[in-house]
């Protein structure tokens, strides 16, 4: 047997035994599916120092093998990241259960009583990267919700995501629940991925957290149901009626609260009545706050500020302290804009004006379309889920943040008395 | 350039010209979207004669093909399937738009408003063999919810498609409406298939309607986001505690009244309680009815019209009027039979005992679970959807019949006031 067939082999076991796991899963009660996350928690204060020591080990590994300050800070699992671990377990106690909820309940005319009841998928796969405390947050929003999980995480972390395996597997069993809900794939090569998206019996979906390409190499390979998105271009368009004093807190902290994530600023629109008059100002509060400017023909001639943008640069995801800015004529030449450079993930207006107001919340494509607001609010969290496994931007079964209830589904039950179709 | 390039290239400017329409038609109000709907029903009727006289050309190249007496009655245009066409078109005129609805509307903390809003998915692609009423049939959903849609109908179909396609063109056209909104792929080689499957930067879902062949084969070759049933293997079983006045009317029904199509029942299960009374009783009722029936070791020993069933019996979809019937332990051997064999698509007990429904509704895993009713009932229609454009066994976005609201995803509205994030 080559090494890839004993990937396979390996990957599929798994596969079958989460998909076992899942059936007992679906059907736990809420209270055991919060003692189970309040085990995990207990465990992880108790092992602390065993988990830090295994995750040293990913962290010398990462020196030696060269990678960059701002990886090891994301691999380090500090007794702060831990504590953030815990708390995200108490939060996910806390969240209400969506499971076995039954809506849309209605009599039909032959006194069928039909409704819609809220079901786990199955099992999930998560494929991600660096961060191993996504091991302990993904886990905990699968349990919650009655579903399996395989996790795949970097390679860079396999000792900390061992160790954390080991917390959610023991808990699981203290609880008497089948320790095959949650496994960690212990194979760092990416043939364990490929194996993975080949289990289509067994598992119902696939979400991939990371960069573009990892998330492209998951969509393309898979055969199982993918939720993604690749990047987030966000925009914000500055209509000839905006309240410029809610302009510019919003621009700057859509820009510069956090500029490495998917729902920061990438763009700016702003209409020509204000060319002369908000855009010198605006270029003065960007730069102020250390954001680099590269604009349109006419932007740059508004503030020297802007530099002339090269074509690569519309529509790009800079995730760094730089914007494109640029000059409309018009909300529908900014809506244009935004339908060939957005990304489908977070596009705002800033007007004063109802009607521009209705007309771009109602006919702008993207996951979360916004009037006077930061594109930072695009957050499970902050959108009122409690919580988030990620944003999709495509738009089967999830678009935008999802929360717990996007990692289940719903089949309908019917309630008969003898009824038979004519 | 080979044939498969010029396919390609072809079905690319389709998917192209699709999605471009389907901006358009995202913000049509339903007024205008019913008033399509009633031009395609009128057009119809003034080209009946000239439908039908491609439709003839169909049946003709049909019969030179040694089609079938059944495949050529679905195949033919008469006068009765165009009416029920118009019938169609008025009850999707009928039912409530779903694009524009806002719900679970809340007031978050820092005072955004959010919402989330129905909005079309954009471009749908359905693939589907012979009936060429599909055509308009699904042609009226999508364009109800604002999608536009690539048809592509069976080959012996084409002369039919092509010219109920030109209804439907001509009718966006005469109110407006971009007619790239909805097209019949040209070419009949199942190379424009693949093609289709391939265009996932303009085709936002595929629906399959077919044989398992051709929805294995679309799930297999599409990038696309697909939505699917294999086939619909359904059982009853009937609880130790049925009311077996209710059990017989409901398991001819489900047996007898519609054995072709996919919620018809395939497999019974009886408490062995009920193996020596109604077993016999029921082998009966089933065999007046015509039914063939197999059966396990047990149930032959019942009645002398029960033969005993192959191994490859249990979990076929027989599509016809033939049975297989076991004697089970328990409700929990029904359940894990259930789970073995089952395909997860509608699944119904004969109960009278409070629990044993409760339980079989809450834990078995089927897009339709139903106590005291025929599985003839896992239906859009019958379960008040309105209507339906298939049934889904995968889980993702739909599980079960999907009507309206299955052709449409929900975006994020979030009304601010200058609110940014901490």
């Amino acid at each position: 047997m080559n090494q890839a067939a004993s990937y396979e082999k390996v990957i599929e076991e798994m596969a079958e035994r989460a998909k076992h796991a899942s059936r007992s899963l679906a059907n736990l009660s809420s209270d055991k599916k919060n003692t189970i996350l309040h085990q995990v928690a207990e465990i992880l204060s108790e092992r602390k120092s065993a988990i830090q020591a295994e995750n040293t080990k990913d962290l010398q590994a990462g020196k030696m093998n060269g990678l960059s300050e701002a990886m090891l800070d994301r691999l380090a699992l500090t007794d702060m990241v831990i504590q953030s671990m815990r708390d995200g377990l108490f939060e996910v106690m806390n969240l209400p259960d969506p499971i076995g909820q039954v809506t849309e309940m209605v009599k039909r005319p032959n006194d069928l009583l039909v409704g819609r009841m809220r079901v786990p998928l199955g099992v999930i796969g998560m494929i991600y990267e660096s961060r191993p405390n996504v091991t302990i947050d993904a886990a905990a929003l699968c349990l919650k919700t009655g579903n399996s999980v395989i996790l795949r995480g970097g390679s860079e972390a396999i000792y900390s995501n061992l160790a954390l395996a080991s917390v959610l597997q023991d808990a699981l069993s203290k609880v008497g629940v089948d320790p095959d809900a949650v496994q960690v794939v212990p194979i760092t090569d990416r043939g364990a991925v490929t194996s993975l998206l080949n289990q289509e019996s067994a598992i119902d979906l696939i979400i991939p957290r990371g960069g573009e390409g990892l998330i492209r190499f998951v969509a393309e390979n898979s055969r199982i149901p993918v939720l993604k998105h690749y990047k987030g271009v966000c925009h914000i368009y500055v209509d000839q009626d905006a309240d410029l004093k809610k302009a510019t807190p919003i621009i700057i902290n859509s820009k510069v609260q956090r500029p490495g994530v998917c729902n920061a600023l990438e763009g700016l629109l702003i209409h020509r009545h204000l060319a002369g008059t908000y855009l010198p100002e605006i270029a003065d509060a960007l730069d102020q706050a250390g954001v680099t400017m590269v604009g349109c023909s006419v932007a740059v001639t508004k503030s020297s500020l802007i530099h002339p943008a090269a074509e690569s640069d519309w529509g790009t995801e800079f995730l760094d302290l730089k914007i494109c800015i640029k000059v409309v004529e018009s909300a529908q030449e900014a809506k244009d804009y935004i339908d060939r450079y957005g990304s489908q993930h977070t596009e705002s207006i800033i007007t004063e004006n109802y009607s521009a107001a209705k007309d771009f919340i109602e006919t702008v494509d993207a996951s979360a379309v916004m009037v006077n607001s930061s594109t930072r609010f695009n957050d499970g969290g902050q959108l009122g889920l409690g919580t988030e496994i990620g944003i999709s931007t495509t738009k089967l079964h999830a678009y935008g943040p999802m929360g717990l209830e996007e990692l289940t589904t719903r089949k309908f039950v019917v309630y008969g008395t003898g009824q038979v179709r004519d």
